[in-house]
């Protein structure tokens, strides 16, 4: 066998088993948006079934195979070529794979599935304490997980990686008592200020038909694509990739309560421009794959809030706002608006949380699931743990679960591990947002006569189509021509919220 | 091995095989409901792959050991026991399957996926040719499944037998060829029909957001339960089994064709609550399982014509339809309503035909299809053969393609040797309805109270809760009491549409 075919067998085999494991997404996002509640027994069925020959296929000997006759090979002699690039993405994978047993793979699957129909079930009667032995189970997973995949330091790690490659607890802990420190004050400012007066235009009445409309309006202007993707409702805004061609969002919105779907939709889209921005021709194959979810997420939250928040924005999207929900907005001034939905201040509900706030919710939660994971943290205390950490970091207390530890699905989704990206995404966007304003110049200017596209063909370019050529702290320092620094987002934030660090 | 150790790893087998091929079901259903346009190259990859992996655990060599070793055995020595029905009938199916290579099962999968897209396109602009070349394909891979699957005299007989267990060509032809002169007296009576005067009422404006409460409210009514299943909009109406709590419908309907989408919902109603209804202890396994596509068709037809087309039925909903669509039904009395529903006369359209001419839609399918498998027929010439067909069976000619040859999607789906099924159905519902209104008694007034659960309930006992323990005619005969006689659907048209046979 010639490395050249070795290489066609391998990125046949990952195309396939890529295939497969987008059924799994369309089994999940069906679960989400589309299931009758009597469907949930059988789901969880499916899904086990189908990870388990996913992982099958994963773990496949042949892998192994392929991968060691390559790697001897000099296909891979130049470590940027595409063959290099894939065979040392898939042999990470391949690794890791290996390293956890099917029946381990099953459970997860299962246990997931069901947990997330009782923490939904918890979560509308606000009642934390029959899950909590949902959360014992998904959290031993956890641990068995991390003990099966191997770590260098902690339990932690193994869980990281895996959303994060190359993150390493320490490293984020590092990361983390650089920025807490200094949003503190930021924080403590905000204590102090007014809210702005009209702060209930946005629980006038917003029919939820128009809503839609208007969204996905703005959607298809930003570049979001329809005709190879699809916006739906679920209790959770997510965004999934079920193929190169069916990118799908899915949001809540409300009546009165306008910018909950507002930037759901802007945080899903910016999701949703990343995969329908990836290189279709290396579908299949870590060429044409996003590089992580916290590279994901700074594209998240960079249109949700880098652009989503801005003057330039607003100057073009709001009469047209104005237009469509004229009984809510003909006495609401543009600048008004604005100042209403960047209002700031310490809430419960992290989807809800502003800017400034947003990462302590995450930093609360990374501490609180390592608590949980090493076991100083039982399950059965983690409201009482909860409640503590927002009285110590936002100076608030949830007044029961549903506003408290049962906000998130994550967890009962069995994703342990994940919240950190949410601010490692933050901090990138603040990065990658200053530099493309510094390369195409003004994006203000831009934004306030439409065009959305520059931003995006930068974007494009510097992370969408560069796949996991590079690790994610490399494709961020390339994009933003610096290291990451997490001071970069604490400076973003008191510019435009006008605070001082 | 004990044989009640290899019954239950047959079992479980059987199941999980179902739960893969629930998998299927769900893409097919989301391409139909859900997909964007975009995503179409990819599904074609997903159905062949999973089609592929469930046909090789179909095949799997243990299933065959299985089978020997427990027909052996004391545990199937009583033929009417629950392991003897679910071994002859895994046999069966593990027989048929082990003759059709894995290659022609993901061509069948990839092949009728890209298939559908194309008729979908060639429907919409009216434009049979370019679908031709598919048509030949498709037929083609049913020429090779008939030889790789053998039969008894035709290649007919091995598509047949597919749909509907142990029906033969011959067989087949013979009903039909009792039945085809007893309709066309029958049509021929319509042609001298005048239509009722208000037939344009249906063509009022029936408000779609209304249409869609009616609707639901009648599912509900006829005892669809929503939290184990769903009604959604797809261009062709199907109903779809992803699991025993999860039964999904899609119709279409339209603001100025009321009764499309209102019999379109009986119909597909009538096949869910067959799925809904059958044995969800023996979930994934024959007996748990419906008998026949024919023996599934007669509760749609059953639910769609017998019952929804009577007088009690719009005694029970006429109030209630008239008071939701004020506008368009103010000066339409109940007695003109269902003049105007049950008008008969023929037409080019198969899904909008009435009861009376519907069996020659089918007769005209099943002569085309035997056609085109045998090569009598070229894809290329049949646009000019269905016009003769329907020149000659119904006194009519289809104006263009759109209402001609490309109006149902089986084909493109790979569905030959299905048509016929739906006669069948129809066959069967005569004979059971008339069955069950002599056993319960005046159903007619029963429906006029709202009184749907007794039907329902005769049908569970006799036909759902059956599952495959007796062959399709076994099943009809012992609920209906007595063997198929065609001329039994020729007497209850005539009785319903007073004409004379």
């Amino acid at each position: 066998m010639t490395p050249e075919q070795a290489y066609a067998e391998l990125i046949r085999r990952s195309r396939e088993q890529k295939v497969l494991s987008s059924c799994v997404d369309l089994l999940e996002w069906d679960e989400q948006v589309c299931m009758p509640r009597g469907g949930s027994e059988n789901r969880a069925e499916q899904s086990a079934l189908l990870a388990g020959i996913t992982h099958d296929q994963a773990t496949d000997p042949r892998y192994g195979e392929l991968l060691s006759l390559l790697e001897q090979s000099p296909l891979v002699a130049d470590p940027e070529s595409a063959a290099a690039i894939n065979v040392r993405e898939l042999r990470h994978d391949y690794d890791r794979e290996r390293r956890i047993p099917r029946r381990l793979v099953e459970e997860w699957a299962r246990v997931s599935t069901l947990a997330s129909q009782h923490w939904g079930a918890a979560r509308e009667r606000s009642e934390f304490k029959p899950f909590a032995k949902w959360l014992d189970r998904l959290f031993a997973l956890a641990r068995e997980e991390a003990d099966a995949v191997g770590y260098p330091e902690t339990r932690y790690d193994a869980l990281l990686d895996d959303y994060e490659g190359g993150l390493t607890t320490r490293r984020l802990n590092e990361l983390f008592s650089q920025l807490q420190p200094a949003l503190v004050p930021l924080v403590d400012q905000l204590h102090g200020r007014p809210a702005p007066a009209p702060a209930h235009v946005l629980a006038r009445e917003f029919p939820l038909d128009r809503q839609r409309l208007f969204l996905e309006g703005v959607a298809t202007a930003l570049g979001f694509d329809f005709e190879r993707g699809r916006l739906d409702v679920a209790r959770h805004p997510f965004c999934t990739s079920i193929g190169p061609g069916d990118i799908r969002i899915a949001i809540r919105y409300h009546a009165r309560n306008f910018s909950n779907g507002l930037f759901a939709l802007l945080h899903e889209v910016g999701h949703a421009l990343y995969d329908q921005g990836l290189d279709s021709d290396h579908f299949g194959t870590p060429l044409g794959e996003s590089v992580s979810l916290g590279v994901h997420e700074s594209q998240s939250r960079l249109w949700e809030n880098q652009v989503g928040r801005s003057d330039g924005f607003w100057r073009h999207f709001y009469p047209q706002l104005q237009g469509t929900f004229h009984e809510a907005l003909h006495d609401v001034p543009v600048e008004t608006f604005r100042r209403v939905i960047n209002h700031a201040a310490p809430g419960p509900i992290r989807v809800q949380a502003d800017e400034v706030t947003y990462d302590l919710h995450i930093i609360i939660r990374a501490e609180l699931e390592q608590a949980l994971l090493s076991g100083d943290l039982r399950a059965a205390d983690l409201p009482g743990a909860w409640s503590d950490a927002y009285r110590r970091y936002l100076g608030i207390a949830p007044k029961n679960d549903r506003e408290g530890c049962l906000q998130d699905g994550h967890w009962a989704e069995g994703l342990i591990g994940y919240f950190p990206t949410y601010t490692l995404g933050n901090m990138y966007a603040a990065q990658l947002f200053s530099a493309a304003d510094r390369d195409i110049g003004s994006l203000d200017e831009r934004f306030a006569i439409g065009d959305f596209a520059s931003l995006r063909d930068w974007l494009g370019a510097r992370v969408y189509r560069q796949g996991s050529r590079y690790s994610a702290a490399e494709t961020i320092e390339r994009a933003a021509g610096g290291a990451l620094d997490p001071l970069a987002l604490i400076e973003s934030l008191s510019r435009r919220y006008e605070l001082s660090s």
